[in-house]
């Protein structure tokens, strides 16, 4: 058993760090000056020229268990993994997505990793960074007030006032915006109507940009971008609507991705960031494209367990992208094992108990069905698995051994990692299996082919990925479904938006759930992005304030230094 | 009278431009290597901390005659007229605000200046910049979300849900967002209230950046925002809510100015924009200390004539940021001249008719009093005024004459400029005539003292600077004076909200109209800005597209490259 003296807060160890100049940073990983913009002295964006027609490095992902509501270490891993790489000689590199602002200022301050794993400079990260999320709000917004004035003008497109989808967006926790009436006043403030607006990282653009694959295809997928339908049920366009090329000029510089350092002064590309329920909640294949173009081996993160970052990561991202994954890590704790075992009633937003803390192995066993189910989503995408025990100070040995013994049994390689307590240095045994299993021959296998059916895609993700008996549709869903495939979008590949809290639709069921069927409650279409997504859940697209949020205990000195981000 | 070949497009220019690195422009400004920040190769901000304790440059302003609806073309003078200096040997530097990205979208393209005098790179000038407008937009509403999450929680504070002033703001033209209600849907969304949004260069928050001279001045200032009034009347802050230390955080990065260059390769400090009817129309004091901490001369900026933005530079922003302007240059035009003989009937939106074109040095003296006028409120300010005038390749040397006629007759310098045409070797003869006058000993006089109370700094501006009679008071207004000397707010500086089409405030009334009374409808206070506004007009605070906005001939191309910006 390990206890450490207590770690640092997260900001200290951040605040404490001496960055490398961004431009050695790039030029490590083998990206030429000239496509090196600097933005500030620790911050670059990378041009998308970077890119070659080729990867040369392998492809690493880094997936989890079902994980508890405090996350299991998915982020951190990604960057201590990637500082251990570099330790043992590989020119690697992390893709990550960049954390929303507007939860910053909410619940508590964001990161990118945490302990001596972090993404740095950590407050341009949590704040502006390069400025993309405002970006994505503008042109978001610009095609919002388009609508609105094609309304106003006369509505030559007969756009269906009752069935206008696009909303705006902004990135800010502000709950009073999810319903709003627009167009009060007069007659020159246009027309009055119900909409609203989601967070910035909701945005179809967001999952848009990380999807697109040049300037061409953004400028592509923005004109196929539905706003609404016409009294006829007929989808209505951004390129109807003509302003799907000033979007994409809003969104140019947007598109290329950020270079940051982790804690070791390794290279971390940063971009984009779109929520991981109804979206993808993956980095952007851009930023992979060129982090696989010039490193040995590129680690990116896919949202929250197997079932959902994963699944998508292989069937959208890596699929749209043209992108073959090498290895998948399953980050795994002894804690989210212990509460798999169905004997705590976790709440979302509450710490975890104290009783979790005991030595207590059998408990451990008996949350590993979880751990099997994930290892075995993995390997139907015909991906070498890698185990990764993300140890906490409170860990027992003997935790760890329950685990080491599943591994053992299902022949997949596992390794302890303490890369929070001790960075790159007590990531180096996961590294070496990483690296072990990324050079094994990979056959890279979709759940669902783009030709199936939309609802033969759901039932094929719900059965075969998450493990239902079937999939159960509610009216508005099947007419949903029946309206997207006579409108030409059947070959969309599909995204559920289920919990993540179980594998299943209920976030109550722990390990690896059986005997239930997944209700889809209502069925959308992010057609430029490129999905048609499900639902099968509460999905809110916009957070608030807490009583007493995070942003009262923010503070600007007089010499310019900040403080209570974290 | 000079007929050139016609001129290449704004965009065109730009685009052929060949940008120096911004570390050299830096260089020879006189800036320190550890004080820029590059963002982009042909972008940097500088640290507050290259402002010296004090000034060594002159300060010129550019201010003009009551304009007509097209402009007359202040800012090409600043650029056009740094430039000529920098040609003479003066270390020069124009400090201009930044264009607001909402309107690019709308009726044209944007631009600092135009032909051969403007400041590049315009793309990024005309987009994000470095997103200083994102973060003004982002720290102003979180404080609104902070707002409706307080009424959410219970409203300790007491606000009356009917007397709350803080609005919502975002950098596009959307008519439907200037009324809406919030807080739609079920509990758990917010209070049912009605509000709106405004174009960010509204936001207090804008202005308050170029009132601020320092972080703790920031900090400071942001903390007495009032968002709203209790039911008993009290204001209610920032400071109140707890998230002033917040905002101050995300606008950290956007209080450092922007250093871009002209189209001669000379520098161009471009920060803030806020509007100049409802604001003070300047760019930032920082800006200025700073430029005024390395240059010879500093050659900025102020919103319409000199009733309107020349009497807000002078006692709003010179007096918050103890600056002391040496010169103002009033930019006249032949056309404008015309127009102010009141024989021309000019409507905002449509071109100018063909019959001003004619040689008719008459109409020009029929005029001439606009011009007399705003030579003598600049006098009244204790300032030497330079007269230029801003030839047009229509104009004809008979008309330039009568101007310099009135100049000599006033013992004012004047001199034509050729600028737009033929970029700082055409405003030579103008930058000869500021650096006389800028040598000559001023003794800046503001119009009033801030102990006078409100009313006698409204009657003082109204009968001093415009010429009224004096000012009737809508009883609100009357009303809300009141309040404001009871809160406390009645040492700050007031900023008179009225056309700038005219003196008066009809837009009608051309020339220097007399026998008038300033109707003021309504006043507001800024308090976190630090000044109060009296309402003499119709103020539109967030524009609308129109029917076919520019945004529809907006296009990026598979290279990355942006058309139609223009």
């Amino acid at each position: 058993m390990t206890r450490p003296t207590p770690l640092p807060s997260d900001l200290e160890i951040a605040s404490a760090a001496t960055l490398r100049p961004v431009a050695e940073v790039a030029s490590d990983l083998g990206v030429a000056p000239e496509h090196v913009e600097p933005y500030g002295r620790d911050v670059a964006k990378i041009d998308l020229a970077a890119a070659a027609n080729e990867p040369r490095g392998k492809y690493v992902v880094v997936s989890a268990i079902t994980p508890t509501p405090l996350g299991e270490g998915k982020t951190t891993t990604v960057v201590g993994l990637t500082q251990a790489l570099r330790r043992l000689g590989s020119n690697a590199v992390a893709t990550l997505r960049q954390p929303s602002m507007g939860p910053t200022f909410g619940i508590k301050g964001g990161a990118a990793g945490g302990g001596y794993s972090q993404v740095v400079p950590m407050e341009r990260l949590n704040l502006h960074l390069t400025g993309d999320f405002h970006a994505i709000t503008a042109a978001h917004n610009l095609l919002a007030a388009a609508v609105d004035n094609h309304l106003h003008f006369g509505n030559e497109l007969d756009l269906d006032l009752r069935n206008i989808t696009w909303r705006r967006v902004m990135d800010v926790n502000d709950r009073s915006l999810r319903n709003i009436v627009v167009g009060m006043g007069a007659r020159a403030d246009g027309l009055v109507r119900e909409t609203g607006f989601d967070i910035t990282a909701a945005s179809e653009v967001m999952v848009l940009m990380t999807l697109a694959t040049s300037y061409q295809d953004l400028r592509a997928r923005l004109g196929r971008i539905v706003v609404g339908y016409t009294g006829e049920g007929k989808p209505v366009s951004a390129e109807d609507l003509g302003v799907a090329g000033a979007m994409a000029v809003i969104l140019r510089d947007a598109l290329k991705p950020n270079l940051l350092q982790t804690l070791e002064g390794g290279p971390a590309l940063v971009h984009c960031g779109p929520f991981g329920n109804i979206a993808t909640g993956t980095s952007s294949v851009v930023a992979d494209q060129i982090a696989l173009s010039h490193a040995d081996l590129v680690v990116t993160e896919a949202g929250f367990g197997a079932d959902m970052g994963a699944e998508r990561f292989f069937n959208v991202k890596c699929r749209v992208g043209g992108l073959e994954p090498d290895a998948a890590v399953i980050v795994t704790t002894v804690r989210a094992l212990k509460v798999h075992s169905g004997r705590y009633d976790i709440k979302a937003g509450r710490p975890l108990p104290e009783s979790l803390l005991a030595e207590n192995p059998d408990e451990v066993r008996a949350g590993l069905d979880n751990l099997r189910a994930h290892i075995e989503i993995v390997r139907a995408f015909g991906v070498s698995p890698v185990v990764a025990i993300n140890a906490f100070p409170q860990d027992h040995d003997s935790e760890h051994e329950v685990i080491r013994e599943l591994a053992a049994e299902m022949g997949v390689r596992c390794a302890v990692t303490r890369h929070v307590a001790e960075g790159g240095a007590g990531a180096e045994d996961l590294a070496r299996e990483v690296l072990a299993a990324a050079e094994e021959p990979a056959a890279f296998i979709p759940t669902y082919a783009l030709e199936d059916s939309l609802t033969d895609k759901i039932e094929a993700i719900a059965t075969q990925v998450y493990g239902a008996d079937g999939v159960d549709y509610a009216p508005a869903a099947a007419r949903a479904l029946a309206t997207y495939e006579n409108a030409g979008f059947g070959e969309l590949p599909v995204v559920i938006a289920k919990t993540h809290l179980s594998i299943s639709s209920d976030p109550s069921l722990m390990g690896a759930p059986t005997g239930w069927r997944l209700p889809v409650r209502e069925v959308r279409a992010n057609v430029g992005a490129g999905y048609v997504y499900a639902i099968a859940g509460d999905m809110r697209t916009m957070p608030g304030l807490s009583r007493h949020p995070n942003a009262e205990r923010i503070e600007l000195s007089a010499d310019g230094t900040i403080t209570g981000l974290s």
